[in-house]
This record gives structure tokens, sequence and C-alpha cells, in this order.
């Protein structure tokens, strides 16, 4: 893979996606390559224009000939699969440009896991020596946010006409979003929803859950990707915000927690895997029964299980 | 509170509210008189008209001098409190009515702790003798699925012209849907977004992740809560909805997977905690370390520490 096999790197994105017994040795083999990637999250509504604004950007990058690698996640909802799919064919303008890398990942409905997943697919993609790493996700909910915390620069994409913006953000969003992109900005609402996220951008940058190790105010911008219009300032936008991160030294700090957080989720899943197995056990299952048939409340059940789950050394 | 004293009601949902040291005690005494209450989650997106059809609801109920208590859950997002504030003035029509409660919950930022303390409350209001409890989440993602998840039948309201109602919908509440509503049934949009709730009931309800203890195919209804058309047609099909997980004997066991969710959530919950002392100690914190800083990788980290974390008897 790191000679540039793009059937290797496809066969050990497959290994990360299935979760197979290999992939801890796998991971630890490319972990000395793997961080040189910038990763570009882009996110936003259906139907926003994601992909397009993906496709353009990676045509600027190879302009520069800067490599680009792209994971497109899927949602878990069955009925955007075909949009998706279309997205995806719009992309093979760059399929047979060795300096592109596009993979789509589809939800397993274990939502951390595909989080985890499209974690370990950025590292592969990373050392396997792609400079950029656009990680698009067209989930709506919770995937979309854990898919999100992958990113060094998240970018945001509206486009007028899908209802109250900012109050259908979901919780957590305007906090990870660093660009507010309103694409199709020709269209008539655009002038109301760029005021709207400014408001909201500002609320949040002077608000008590503004992130405090950089000084950026999330700028809204407008493109119409379609026809390119206000992609290269969007480039130019996300490099500001990199070489902010990058001079204040807060890229490494924020990779440093993120690396913490994914070391604390995998050892909490598999925490709650054990527990699921020391439930099924006789002698804890009773209580789970009497807890399901009502004889005991919750409270009663946790206190007499506690002294059982002890979390020590074995 | 058994007595019907309001105060002491309200009283104990902050005890529930906030996570008090009194609560499992709490949680306990009134354990055996907690089962009687329905419970109806009604959610859907911002500006749907859920607190006017919860309002109708009431209203309908007491018409027949059944009780009904209502929590309506407040989003975590800082932009809609103005709204929901709105909804509640709204509702003071039954403020002053001795058989009925409200009570609003805020988000704590802890997701899963405002499901958990919401499903306390619910408790506490069936414990209170209340026959009917109205659960609405005006919150996006996934609070609104965890609250959801509390209900015996779960009503989606939609509003035609909020963009594309399907593909906008979280991953998982359609699975969770009982009952689709389009509230102001009278906008143009209306016929299309019913049509197309329909469809996407109809593929629900013959696709693999149906459910299949009860033969329900969730059903679309039209409303226009502001002038009460539809309503009593809503609360018949809530009462049909219950009628059948009563007499196929699904209600019990969806109750008995419930509270066997609760547990393990609970557990969980707790076990993360420990989890994060004990990463947080001398011992394992140096390893936390060696992850954050980039010298071994996820996996490696993973392996060396999982001995140290046996699930065993203390």
């Amino acid at each position: 893979m790191r000679s540039g096999d793009r059937l290797a790197l496809a066969r050990l994105i497959t290994h990360a996606e299935n979760r197979t017994s290999a992939l801890p040795a796998i991971m630890r083999a490319v972990h000395p390559h793997g961080s040189g990637a910038y990763v570009v999250g882009i996110t936003g509504p259906p139907g926003a224009g994601k992909s397009t604004i993906v496709d353009r950007l990676t045509a600027l990058l190879r302009a520069e000939s800067a490599t680009v690698g792209i994971v497109a996640v899927d949602p878990s909802s069955p009925f955007t699969g075909g949009a998706v799919l279309g997205d995806r064919i719009r992309m093979q303008a760059h399929a047979l440009d060795s300096g592109v890398f596009i993979r789509s990942m589809a939800s397993r409905g274990a939502l951390g896991g595909l989080a985890r997943a499209t974690g370990d697919v950025v590292k592969l993609l990373a050392a396997a020596g792609f400079a950029w790493v656009l990680v698009e996700t067209v989930g709506v909910g919770q995937t979309e946010l854990d898919v999100m915390k992958l990113a060094d620069t998240t970018v945001v994409v509206f486009v007028p006409g899908s209802g109250d913006a900012v109050q259908t953000m979901k919780a957590g969003l305007m906090e990870a979003a660093d660009v507010f992109v309103v694409n199709k900005a020709d269209r008539s609402g655009a002038p109301g929803l760029m005021a709207e996220l400014k408001f909201a951008a500002h609320l949040q940058y002077t608000g008590p859950t503004a992130r405090r190790d950089v000084d950026w105010e999330t700028p809204v911008l407008a493109t119409q990707a379609d026809s390119d219009a206000g992609t290269a300032d969007l480039l130019d936008t996300i490099r500001r915000h990199r070489e902010l991160l990058e001079a204040s030294g807060a890229l490494e700090a924020r990779r440093a927690a993120r690396r913490r957080a994914e070391l604390r989720a995998l050892l909490a899943e598999e925490l709650t895997g054990s527990l699921e197995r020391r439930l099924a056990a006789a002698d804890l299952g009773r209580t789970v029964e009497d807890v399901a048939d009502g004889t005991i409340d919750l409270y009663t059940a946790a206190e007499a299980i506690r002294p059982m789950l002890s979390l020590g050394p074995s």
C-alpha cells in the first residue's frame, strides 16, 4: 500500500470496514506513517450539494498536484441510498486519476462502529500518502457528529429553502463547525440564510461553548458549486483555518485529545460488550429478569449488581 | 405525592432532574405504583405543532376525566429556547386543572442523562396516578430517539414545506414511529408529504427492520391541530395501537425489554465512569498519553490496557 498499490489500499480498507481480526496488526504497522494528511469534514442536509463541493475542492487540489483521499460515509437510513450512489457516480470524473482515491462507507447499523471504521480508513489513506483527506457525511444524526470529530477542519453546507437552518441543526454541530457554506447561493433565500448563520456563528463565538484555543469566528461563505463559484474562496478559508491551527499548536493539541477520546471509546465499547456477557450469566441474569418483569426497580438492581462488576486487574 | 400533593410530586421530579443521592430510595419507594400509565411520545421537527397536538389530546382525554401528565423535553440547542417557552405558555389552558400536570425538562448537556431523567419522571407521574403520560420532545438528534424509547406509542409529527421529510428523518426514528401525523394539513404540500410518508411506512412495514410482534403498518393521519381537525382520529388511532399491543402481549414484552435496556444503560454509564477514573490513574495514564502524543497506536494501547480492566467481582 505504501508503494502506491491501490488494490492493496482497498483491501486494507475492507479490513477496517469489516473489523477483521487482522485490523489491530494492520493499524499498528501503518501507524508510523499515518499523521501527514490534513482531514477536512464536509457535512450538511441531503441535497445541499456536498458531493459537488467535494468534487470542486478535489479539482482545485489536483491542479496543484496535491493528492486527495475521499471517504463518503453513507447514512444508515436506506431511503437515501440512491442519492448517495448518484453522488459517487458524479465523482467518477476523478476515478481514473491516480492522485485521487474514493471510498464509500456504508453504515453497519452500529453508529459508533461506523465512526471508528471511518477513523481507521482516514488513517490508512494518510499512511498511503494522500496529502488531503476529505470526509463527506450524508448522514443525519449522531453518526454525522461522530464522523465530523475526525476532521481537522469541519465545513457545514446549507442550501436556501431547506427550512430554518439553525433550528434544525443537530445539537453539537454548531460547536463543531469551522466553516459555514451556503451553496446554491443564487437562490432567493440565500441572503437571509447567510445572515441567520452569521448571527448564529457570532453567538457561538461569544458564547460559553466556543473553543478558545484559537481565535476563529466561523465564517459564512457563499458558493455555487455547480459553476465553481466560491469554491476557491472555500479552499483558501480552509487553508487559513489550517494555518491558524498549526501556528498556534492547537492542531496538535486537538489531535492528541481526539486520540485520547478514540482510546476511551474503544475501551468503553469493549467494556460494554463484557457487561452484556456478564449480565447474561446465571448469577446476574436473575436480577436482570427481576427488573424486566417489574419485581424490583432499576436502582435496587444496580445496587445489587454493582459490587459484582468491579473494574480491577484480572 | 400518592395522595395528590402536586408540590410533593414537583419536588420528587426535581430529585430526578438533578440526579440527587436520594433518587434511588425515591424510585424504590414509588416502584410498586409505577406501571399504570400509558406513555405516548410525540416528536417531530421544530414548528410542526407538537405542543398544540399535545394540548388537543389533553383536552380530549380530560373530557373523559382521564388524568394526564405531560413531560416536555427541551432541546439541548440554545437557539430554540424561546419557542419552547412559548409552547409552555400556550399549554397554560390546562395549568389550573388538577387532572393535568405539566413539566418541562431542560437538557443538561448529557444526552443519555436527560433520557434517563425523563424515564424517572415518567415513572413518578405514573406512580402519582396519572392515567396517561404524554412525552413531547422538541429536540433534534439522539436525545429525541432515546426519549422516544420510553413511549408505548410513538407519534411523529410532520408539517408540509419542511423539506424532504423522509430523507431528513433521523436514522432510527422511522423504526420507532407508530403513528405519522401531517399537521397543518391544509397547506399545499400536504398530499405529497402524506403520500411520501405512506410509501416510507409501507417500505418499513415490509422491510427487515419491522417489528413483528404486532401486525401494525404505521398509519399516516392528517391534522389541523389549531382547529382541532383530526385530533380525535389521532387519539382513536393511539388507542387502537394500545389495544393491539395489550391484546397481543407485546406491550408487556416491550416494557420488559425497555427495563432490561434501562438497567444495561445505567450499569454501562457507571462502568464508563469507572473507566475514566482508571485511565486517569498513574499506571494506565502513561499509556493514554503515549496514544495522545502518537508514540503508539490505538490498538496496541488497548491490548496493553485490556488485561488491567477485567470485569470481575470485587
